[in-house]
């Protein structure tokens, strides 16, 4: 009995000898030259260009999510680069396995609580109601409330006040970026020490306002630092460390193992 | 004898408890609502700002690479999601693995291509011996040209001349770009077939206007493809066709081996 | 105020100018030669070399693994290697990335599944109580017990009762192969339909038998996939098919959207 | 006009709901339980099962390559795992894109060599002349040989006379392995300094001896890494070291970007 076909259809474009339309629009024309690299990625994720706030807000979120210095996703496409060199993409893609539940899934975490705590936008909502809710659910289970609190940046991270300060500029600082603030501020006066919104959290609640689907929001850290570690990589082709990390390491993690050296020599 | 250490250092950051500093900057407030993504990349490859002309270019050179539709890249991203949708990151990751010689690679090869033959802008230069010095040498070894022809987009490729004008309206028409159309056509010519400059060639030749290190020109293609890649997770998880695909290609690919069935059934 | 240093070490081995240590044991001369592939990979995970059983039922469970024709991982490596044959590397790694909860995912989650059940072999628990436990909280959440059916092979996955076979030949029949033999009759029993044991919910309760972490589970299918995926490119290599994947998949998918064609043509 | 199918194929295997044929054999039943893991890797290499001389080096060529202790690739799969747990595929993955030109690279590279030296085996030809014209051809390019010399196993790589013992006792001390010894030792003449075959050198010619494609021999490497891999995340998930890893070297690269502190404090 043969298998029942389903379809297989994307309507995300097509393309023939000389002409290439993407999500409806002529690609050259209405989208090279029109669209900034962040505005693509919303395109993507909506089906259609950005205002000028959201295109502001969306990629001042992206932006953020772009570098942070010397990361582990940065050390690992810097020590794959290392051994293919030849494989640019390679280094990228190493890099970016590594942006899980750890680090950018927080942005998942914090917009899948949100919209779960408040499914549609109703800006009537006790929003303090709410956040009291979450923090106990959260507590009585022993689970960590995503988007709040940094291990590094303390007591505040410093995207996040600016971060707020953009979307009250273009109009996004609406019932799930404020139910956000209303959780971490819960979850401070609960814990006893400050659990401020960080900046996965402040992105986290953008994408709900933005109405993303949370499964997607690990999406934006992706493309994101995709961008990042292609700078990393150049930096490591001209000043490299990842050969001098791995030796260093090596030997610190097996010195234990190692005979002692007489002490004459 | 110990090891003689080198050095471990990076300049593109650094942050402390209560500031990210990043290329220089003030991250949050000197970069954060003020640099669009592109914007972020060309900062990453060149470490400073772009101007509004560098912006709309280079935003239009990554852009370009975002997406085409349902390529190897967006299928291999797709189907990595079907098995594993707990890593969005990984399913991008594979995805941008495949970005390797024969498709962003042309990108890399013209740039390198065209800084061998010009090592440095000199407006007075005879473009069209060079290009014929560099059709010659090729022919002569059976190598193919980078960045000229296109296997489905004839006789030209669509987005190449859209990316003319806008390198003719921000003075990105350079003589590296000139370069390159003089070699497609003169490759044209010894052909006898229309192999006009393709988007990746358009792309490579930018890439020396703008001075980027041939290495690293394989990254545009890259970081913005994971773009794209996010796009098709995107759709893939609303409309999947991975699992249609899978099975249609397993049955082909396995007819010859089946037993025939019988012909009354 | 300095930050506390934690300790950086690892206990799988080291190296000098002439010798290689591994778990103890003088790499060259103790390993090389003494171990096949599988058996290292035994090593790897328990520190110790198997007994001849143990290497028997570990071989058959990670050979079990490798290869099942055209896969998604496949299918992703292939077509990697279409865009990078310079990195053969990034194919296999591309096509790994997608065993995750979907396909190998089911060996961790029958082994988590078993030993949460049962923490510690005790042979004379009542393993039938046991299953209609397991198989009520399952159903009672809606969620589907791992390790048991399988879309394909009906009713039997050809595999389990092969290594089944093998587990009494070398003395792996134990309690979890029991109890995970048990929660399938007793899942059949309450669906009404054959949802006997397949490989995954077997070589999960291997693993159980021979003590692996279950975290670790999945890891016997990512380093057996890792051996297959290279005939694939192998073969991809001589007899290629995923350009004309890509292209076939292209043209279904975006039929839709394309323009009808005049019927005179 | 419609495009011209080509075919799709595979010979590697099919299956149906009870049955699983793999390279012409019924893989529960003649598979299963027959072959150990790196027979199965032979098979995939080969279409035909290894005899037990072939089984016994070829087990041995791939378990050299699974473990050397903290390598780039360890460190990468334990800092993406970091970042991942999630997704243990992914970490392997991560490590593996890292097996690159620089690292096994050069198992391609010397099987690469020989067989352009010598296309095929015949025993009578002077593999010294042949060795000579090796060098000389390498150092008027001033190229690198590859599989000679090793940046920390000196004089002599530990894996090679190991590898060649077991050569010896297998048969497959051939020409091919016969004439990367000839080169090495020219080059060492050449050089003035021991310039020994090391183990990707001999491994490289073994694959000659073999028979196997140049282009697929950077897949031992590999497929066995992935093994070793899983035994660092195991490691790693017991005895973490990836933070303190990212944390010391995050310290150390950017200490000359960070204000000096006060010394009384």
């Amino acid at each position: 009995m043969a298998r029942k076909q389903k379809s297989i259809r994307t309507d995300i474009g097509w393309s023939d000898a000389s002409s290439i339309t993407l999500f409806g629009k002529d690609f050259p024309n209405e989208i090279l030259g029109h669209l900034n690299l962040g505005d693509m990625g919303f395109l993507e994720l909506t089906g259609r260009f950005p205002n000028p706030n959201e295109s502001r807000m969306f990629n001042a979120m992206v932006v953020t999510l772009v570098e942070h210095g010397i990361t582990p996703s940065a050390l690992v496409a810097r020590m794959t680069y290392l051994g293919a060199p030849e494989s640019l993409q390679g280094a990228v893609a190493a890099g970016l396995n590594g942006l899980g539940t750890v680090f950018v899934g927080s942005i998942e975490g914090a917009a899948k609580l949100l919209y779960e705590t408040m499914p549609s936008k109703e800006p009537q909502q006790d929003l303090q109601a709410l956040a009291v809710k979450v923090v106990d659910s959260y507590k009585s289970r022993g689970a960590i409330v995503p988007g709040i609190g940094h291990p590094f940046h303390k007591p505040i991270d410093p995207r996040t006040p600016r971060l707020k300060q953009i979307a009250v500029e273009t109009g996004f600082d609406g019932p799930y970026l404020k139910l956000m603030e209303a959780v971490a501020a819960q979850a401070s006066l609960v814990s006893g020490k400050p659990m401020p919104m960080n900046a996965t959290g402040a992105i986290g609640a953008l994408c709900c306002e933005m109405g993303f689907d949370w499964k997607i929001c690990r999406g934006l850290g992706v493309m994101a630092r995709a961008v990042g570690l292609v700078g990393h990589i150049l930096e490591e082709s001209r000043n490299p460390m990842a050969q001098e990390v791995w030796h260093r390491i090596e030997e610190v993690a097996t010195e234990h193992m190692r005979p002692k050296q007489d002490d004459e020599k």
